[in-house]
């Protein structure tokens, strides 16, 4: 069974309840949006209009618990570590199991994750600073509009990593092969150009240290149909919890697109 | 006859003494170094270590007029507009033909010239300050020294063009293709960090207006050979004159790694 399989099983009969990530290591894992029928085709096309935030690894028909491109007997209401249960763009509740809430008009989303693309800047030799400093990615509101679709709008959430200009050269190539998790950076340099007043106080996650000649790389961050979601209200939704994703059977090498 | 073939026969019958620039437009126009075969061996290890400011795109065997991967009929002692000989570092003529000059023991390099990804950069919609305004494009001389070989030593020298971010972005992606022809820049932001005092003060070229909100981005130049040449001081050599360059049968597109 591939390890991937077993962190999917170990969440479902309770006895993983840890954030996954650093789990199953090369295996892709994604965020979670489930949203009913009447809403899930204008989430459809929201994605399709802002791929960088929103990369969509896999989607399921209504009612289908499974997504079978994305694993073997994969159960998408029981196999992540911990969910949350939104109404009208509120947390209602967190919990580790969302099938007594199953319904057979119930949409699942799976969206890529920036873990595959740092994964393959830490195999090129860079230094993550938030790994080092063993915080969150810091991440933050930008001003830039996503594309709407439907009742789903707000700002652009984007993660930061520290560089010096030569590392920022090289993490751009690496990420841009890497397009179904948010590829290519936003923005270099200048974090007020986008909106951020103090690069020091994330929106979410944790601050980190940028050392002299040091730039801030922003990407494209998952958050962002979670603040999509909050400012947008549809009347149910289930994500995951920030921190515990859905495992794939896709490897990270896998989405290289060369 | 291709259009590269009649720019060079124009100039080897002193019917076209104008710079290159713009002409034969979709063909990859080249540098040209010409140097006794004693110090030829070492220039070819200097560019095999400094492919980036030094990308080769062909080089002779000593005497040998042509270089046949990268023209028809091609002669390198009359098909440049302009030339430049040197002695002992020191610029000692101009001339239309080097001919008269020629020795069995030349040796010449056909250095990858920015012109190409220029025409890349601008097909892709970006704008370029230095032909919007009409100007050469800013270099500057780097603090960061080249890979010695031999006598062959001495600074990168970059060229400058200003971006918004996301177009810097861009910018990286689309030169990254093209490493024959300077590749992807070797540094972004801030000036001071690679030894540029005053970016309003290029050692070559001419300055141009940086905007609100824009970038410098720096591309590693094929001036510093010439620069090299200045400083390390071989006993003879010959060079193209700045603009007036080799023009080739290759197609820029044919570069492009992927």
């Amino acid at each position: 069974m591939l390890e991937s399989e077993q962190i999917r099983l170990a969440a479902r009969n309770g006895t993983l309840n840890q954030p996954t990530t650093g789990l199953a290591y090369g295996f892709v894992q994604a965020n979670l949006v489930i949203l009913p029928a009447a809403d899930a085709m204008d989430f459809l096309v929201f994605c399709q209009r802002n791929p960088k935030p929103c990369p969509l690894l896999g989607v399921s028909t209504p009612g289908e618990r499974g997504i079978p491109s994305l694993g073997v007997n994969l159960d998408i209401a029981t196999d992540i570590p911990r969910y949350r249960v939104w109404q009208d763009g509120e947390m209602v509740n967190e919990c580790a199991d969302v099938s007594h809430l199953w319904r057979d008009d119930l949409v699942s989303f799976a969206l890529g994750c920036s873990f595959s693309f740092e994964e393959a800047l830490l195999e090129q030799g860079l230094e993550l600073r938030h790994i080092t400093q063993g915080r969150n990615v810091p991440m933050y509101r930008t001003n830039v509009p996503t594309n709407t679709a439907g009742k789903f709008h707000g700002p652009l959430v984007v993660s930061m990593r520290p560089f010096k200009p030569a590392d920022a050269i090289r993490a751009i190539q690496i990420t841009t092969r890497f397009p179904d998790v948010h590829g290519s950076p936003v923005h270099i340099g200048d974090p007020e150009l986008i909106g951020i007043k103090n690069i020091n106080q994330p929106e979410y996650g944790d601050a980190v240290d940028i050392k002299e000649g040091e730039m801030p790389v922003f990407w494209a961050c998952g958050v962002t149909p979670q603040s999509v979601l909050m400012d947008s209200k549809p009347k149910f939704c289930i994500t995951h919890a920030p921190g515990y994703m859905l495992v794939t059977d896709l490897k990270n090498a896998q989405l290289a697109v060369m």
